[in-house]
C-alpha cells in the first residue's frame, strides 16, 4: 500500500476510533507496511489534525505503547459556532407559551450535535471520565455525541420505571420550573459502583433535574466528575441549585410581549 | 499544502459531511491545489474508502457538480457484526422477569450504535428519505446514528406532551404486548406536511408502537419510505401486525426455565 494511501484509511481508522489505544504494529500489520513509515504517517496525520483544529494523536511510549486520537474542537471554532447558535435560538417564532424555548427542531439536527458533543469533549478532556449521564428525553442526542468523542458509554436516567430496565433505584427530588415531586429511576445494573461520570443536560434553570440526579447518582456512589448543559436560563423565582458546570449558551432574556429572545454565550468562553 | 497532507485533511472532511456535495473549486481553494491535483487525490480516497468497505465517493458532474461521500457498510462486514452481537445477547443473564431481555447496556455503546447507524443507513441508502422518525426512548441512540450517516434530522414522536414542544398533535393506540391503550404525540412544528420518513426503533414484538407511529405520521401527511428495527421476536399471542420491515436481529426464542436465548440474524440478511 502507498503512503497515500495508507493516510486515507488511517485517517479514517483514528477518526472512527477516538481516545482508543492504537498500537504501531497493528498499523503495521493492517497496511503492511514499515513501522519506521508508519511513525512518518502519524506524524503527517497529527500535524493535519492541530492544522484543522480537529484535535491531536497523543503518543503512549513503551512495549504496550501505540498512538491515541484525542479529538479537540478548538477555541475559536467553538465560539463562533455558539454564536451561530445563539443567532438562530434568537428567531422570536421560537418562543412558547410560558415563555419557554422550542429547541426540538436544533435537537434533532444530527450535524449540529456532532458539533456539540465535540464542544462539551473538549471542555471534559482532562477528566476521568467512565460514563456519560443523562436524563431522558431532550439531553439523549447531546450525551451521545459527546459519548462518541470520550468513547464512553452512556446511562439514561428515566422519569418513569419500564420492565425492559429490570430493577432499579429510585429517587424523588422536587423540579425547580414546576415545583412538582418527580421520579427518576436508574436501573440497577446499568452502572457499576463508584464510576466516574459526567453529567449532560440541554437546558438548566434552577438545577432540580441536575440536583436529582446527582442524588440518584450517589445512591451508587458515583463521583460526578462534571456537568455540562447547552443552555442555561434564569429562573425568576428560585435561585440556582447547581453552581459547578459548564453552560455553551446562557438564555438571557424571553421577552414574550416584545416577541423579543436574547442568547448569549455560556460560562465555558468565560475563562 | 502537500498531497499526503490534503489525502488527511480530505478525508476527515469527507468522513464529517456524508452526503453532502461539495464542489471540486471548494477543495481547490481550501487547500490550495489545483482541480486536476484534487480530482486525482479524490480518486485514491474513493479507492481505499471501497478498499476498506466503508462506503464510496460518488460523483456529480456538470457546474454544480462536486462529489459526495456514501457510507456503506459491506454486507460482510455487517454479518460479521451481527453474528457477534447475537452472541453478546444470548448470554442468559440478560433475561428479565417476564421473559424481556436487559439491552440497555448495547445500547448504550456508542461504537456499537455507531455501527449499527451504519448498517440501517445501507439499508436504506437507496431511499429518499428527510427525516429518521424514533419513539422515546430506546429507539433513540439508533435513529441519531442511522440520522449521523443520512444526513438527515431526527424527529422523536412522545409518550407524553411536554411544554416545551409547544402544539401537538396525538393519537391513541393499543399497545401489542401489554394490550393496554397508549398515546403518541409528536411536535406539531417538528415535521413538515408530506415528508418521507423512515422509522427506527429498538425492539419489535406485534408492532404496536410501530402501527402507532405509521397512524401518526398519516396525520402529517409522511410518506413511510422504510422501517428498521434493531431486535424482532414473535408474541405468542398476537399476530404480527408490521409486515414491510428490516430487522437485523431475531429473538427466536427466550427460555426462562432453561436459562437460555436464541438470538439470530434478522430479515435483512436473507435476501
Amino acid at each position: 500500500m502507498k503512503r497515500s494511501e495508507r493516510l486515507v484509511a488511517m485517517t479514517n481508522y483514528l477518526i472512527n476510533h477516538p481516545r482508543r489505544l492504537v498500537s504501531l504494529p497493528f498499523f503495521s500489520e493492517q497496511y503492511d507496511a514499515a513501522k519506521s513509515s508508519i511513525s512518518e504517517d502519524l506524524d503527517i496525520v497529527d500535524q493535519m489534525f492541530k492544522a484543522q483544529g480537529i484535535g491531536k494523536l497523543e503518543t503512549v511510549a513503551g512495549a504496550a505503547g501505540g498512538v491515541k486520537y484525542i479529538p479537540l474542537y478548538s477555541n475559536e471554532n467553538s465560539e463562533q459556532f455558539i454564536n451561530e447558535l445563539c443567532n438562530r435560538l434568537e428567531d422570536p417564532a421560537r418562543i412558547l407559551p410560558g415563555g419557554y424555548l422550542f429547541m426540538s427542531d436544533l435537537l434533532g439536527d444530527p450535524e449540529l450535535m456532532r458539533n456539540l458533543g465535540k464542544i462539551f469533549a473538549t471542555a471534559f478532556a482532562d477528566k476521568e471520565i467512565d460514563y456519560i449521564v443523562t436524563v431522558a428525553t431532550k439531553g439523549i442526542p447531546l450525551a451521545y455525541a459527546t459519548a462518541n468523542i470520550l468513547n464512553v458509554p452512556v446511562i439514561i436516567v428515566r422519569r418513569d420505571p419500564k420492565v425492559t430496565e429490570g430493577s432499579t433505584v429510585s429517587i424523588n427530588y422536587v423540579s425547580g420550573s414546576s415545583r412538582k415531586i418527580q421520579t427518576m429511576v436508574l436501573s440497577k445494573r446499568s452502572l457499576p459502583e463508584g464510576s466516574n461520570v459526567c453529567i449532560i443536560d440541554d437546558f438548566m434553570k434552577a438545577g432540580g433535574t441536575i440536583t436529582g440526579m446527582q442524588s440518584l447518582l450517589k445512591e451508587f456512589n458515583a463521583n460526578v466528575q462534571g456537568i455540562g448543559v447547552l443552555a442555561e436560563a434564569e429562573d425568576e423565582e428560585e435561585e440556582r441549585v447547581v453552581n459547578d458546570y459548564i453552560s455553551l449558551i446562557k438564555i438571557q432574556d424571553v421577552d414574550i410581549k416584545g416577541n423579543k429572545i436574547e442568547a448569549l454565550k455560556g460560562n465555558y468562553f468565560d475563562l
